[in-house]
């Protein structure tokens, strides 16, 4: 991905002196790559939580460690209350048929978050590829009561964009022309036959059909056998939708010194998929976020505004803690001057990016002296935001990113391999220099960032 | 691996003059290569049998493939009768459990070859890590009631010598201290939280204790939690030992047309493991065998000597089908004159490896020159051989190899991701040309090659 960054060009014009306090940068920094807490943290976190989905027992007792932790940093911490939908995952299982009862290939799948289970026999049908949704469109009718296979050919991490919707919308789609089922191929960039699990989205009222990921090798199969002839398939899905269920946004304030009403908030989410602990979705940004946290409480001034750290609930299948906290703090958004999320892994720092109004880039570039040295020094063409913060949109918060290495990040994403070892925790140690470093520019600074233009211009997204 | 091969230090001395037809090898060589006919049987094998093991339908549908092959290129085909051991893979379950009752991490783990399967309810206790069988032994009657943990440091292809026995041998040494079950960490040198199955072997009469591989992740994982403490798995395997059941070898004879009496053997192993379709272990060398007799069913004249096609049943789980085949061509192995067996994955060819005596090695080396254009020209001094071809040893047949590039092959051995998209054709192809120059070298060679040592000094091994 890095190559095709481009580098924002500016004229050297009025860019105001920096203001920032050089020792400051220089503790933050230092302490956060000799200290490797970000590291200890995610390790923490993975080996005493466990996965964290949404409604469920691990969900809880992450939500009980994130505020012991703030709690021990002496900070202001609260919950918020977020209704949370329970998906619960059960037996998985899948085959390519040849002869009728005569099963040739197991095939690695996992069901999407959000699919009904099947009969407990299993659900059996022919097998139709298609390659877009547009292609599903035009088969018509003719999926009729077949299993739409959903293939792609996702290679790189950018790829996540472009293929996302067929595991986000063509389960409901396909649905919608009367197939029994959906077969996704995994969104990755590796495979050892790993599925990668995922939202799949059904709208109210919507008719619901099991829907499961398929490994990028299964798909290569199912596609070579169905250019040989006609495929029939059996897959039994366990999983279950229970009635939503109460859990919480964990929010901590760092009260600012001087303009406590002003808010720059760093975020994350706590929950994570099931396959796995979730160590960099988003275990990576729940640590950055707490390590910036108990980096700017241990300096020696408080900086000038609060700084607000918020782990969300519920990212990842249904966003209602990032929903829930822009309701719950909507009069106090137009005090929001900032704000950053963590959720691209725990790949090193590659620079910053941003969406503010006009002029906000050379105000913030007067603070990334300190991130050259990080390898993160410059202002990238890249989005900045993330899912928990597009509720906020209307709003119109200024958003700050540091973008990170994402190159081998859907190698594990959403799978059972997303554990504690893929993590290099020089990179990351990095990557939380950076997070401290800007979080404490953002609520130092005298000056604001402009805000960016209304909704409609801003488009705020991330890798979910 | 590569940089670590020795050339073969030859005097310039008197090799004899190359005999082989020009034209043979050309030919040979350009049709492996252009048909990808190696790359073709394997796509057919895998996606038409699927995985199988011994004692499988699968297994069944791979000797009948193999019958129809054969038979198809004109050759001499029988089948030769194998009473093999049939184990069944059942429901796999790990956790680790932390206050009694809360399960916080699901372990991925799969049953070894030849395990029995625990009660229903799985088997439940605290964990010893141990890294070689004899710091089990120093651990002595401590592990009584334990499960064993067999940690390791694979890194490398070569590791797997290394590592090997604490799979192999591990659980029978830990029941005999009394230990209730062990967990061994995956002989593999990539993971995407894969466990990677194989035979442990229990002596008859032993106790046999339920045994499992743990993903490469999960092992990371157990390591850290011993360091903070005490820690308890619950397991369950629902594999299953079932009576011996009646399998074949596959044998196909090009009779030669000067000394039919005389054989060189072509081997490569028909059963797989049952997590995958086996491309690489051992479809590969399946492949290799019938792809090498079409090729030299192809050309104009058979060679001198009779080449037989042996796939063999049941090397994974029990070796049976070769120490049949040992047992019931003893008063023939006299006439072996060269054995080459091909079960080390689709990688590309680096070089040819001998066991033989002396002065075979100039013999062989005047057949290599062709060779060089596949990168394969130069005799190494690596093991040559193979597990099917070790009950052999007695009869102290030249054992010739196509040494291949193993870089990648135990990122995907007896794992679910030991599937096609892994092949490389290219490489493969390579592969092929040299099988097929080398099989016909040996049989078309007026000398033959000198015999080894006896077994004493004749170690054949390879990696099953």
């Amino acid at each position: 991905m890095s190559s095709s960054f481009l580098v924002v060009a500016l004229a050297l014009q009025a860019a105001p002196a920096p203001e920032q306090s050089p020792p400051a940068a220089e503790t933050l920094i230092s302490r956060a790559q000799q200290s490797r807490g970000a590291y200890a943290l995610l390790t923490d976190l993975v080996d005493s939580v466990g996965p964290r989905l949404s409604g469920s027992e691990g969900a809880a007792a992450a939500v009980a460690w994130a505020v012991e932790r703030f709690t021990a940093l002496g900070l202001e911490v609260h919950k918020e209350p977020v209704l949370v939908p329970v998906w619960v995952r059960g037996l998985e299982q899948g085959e390519v048929l040849a002869a009728p009862g005569r099963r040739v290939h197991a095939l690695a799948l996992t069901a999407l978050g959000g699919s009904p289970g099947t009969h407990r026999g299993g659900l059996e049908a022919e097998v139709v590829e298609v390659t877009s949704l547009s292609d599903l469109q035009e088969r018509g009718p003719s999926v009729r009561g077949r299993i739409v296979f959903f293939n792609h050919s996702m290679a790189v991490a950018k790829d996540y964009r472009r293929f996302g919707e067929l595991r986000s919308k063509g389960p409901e789609a396909a649905a919608k022309l009367g197939a029994v089922g959906a077969l996704v191929r995994s969104l990755a960039t590796a495979s050892m036959r790993s599925p990668h699990t995922g939202m799949t989205q059904f709208t109210e009222g919507a008719v619901l059909i099991p829907a499961a990921a398929v490994s990028v090798e299964d798909a290569e199969m199912l596609h070579r056998l169905l250019g040989a002839g006609t495929v029939r398939v059996r897959f039994a899905l366990g999983c279950r939708i229970l009635p939503d269920a109460l859990s919480f946004n964990v929010v901590a304030d760092l009260r600012g010194r001087e303009h406590p009403e002003e808010v720059v908030l760093l975020g994350a989410h706590l929950d994570s998929w099931d396959l796995a602990v979730g160590a960099q979705d988003d275990g990576a940004g729940v640590a950055l976020v707490v390590e910036t946290a108990r980096l700017l409480a241990g300096l020696p001034e408080r900086p000038r505004r609060t700084v607000r750290f918020v782990l969300f609930m519920n990212e990842e299948n249904g966003l209602r803690g990032a929903k829930t906290y822009a309701l719950a703090h909507a009069r106090e958004l137009g005090h929001h001057v900032a704000a950053m999320e963590f959720d691209a892994g725990a790949g090193r720092p590659l620079g910053v990016a941003l969406l503010a109004g006009a002029g906000a880039s050379s105000l913030l570039e007067a603070w990334l002296p300190p991130l050259v040295q990080l390898g993160a020094g410059t202002l990238l063409q890249e989005d900045a935001g993330g899912a928990d913060l597009s509720p906020m949109a209307g709003a119109q918060v200024p958003l700050v990113s540091v973008v990170q290495d994402t190159m081998h990040y859907f190698d594990i994403h959403h799978s059972a391999a997303d554990t504690l070892d893929k993590v290099e925790p020089e990179g990351f140690s990095q990557t939380s220099a950076a997070a401290a470093w800007l979080t404490y520019a953002l609520a130092e600074s005298t000056a604001v960032l402009p805000r960016p233009a209304p909704p409609a211009a801003a488009t705020p997204s991330s890798a979910r």
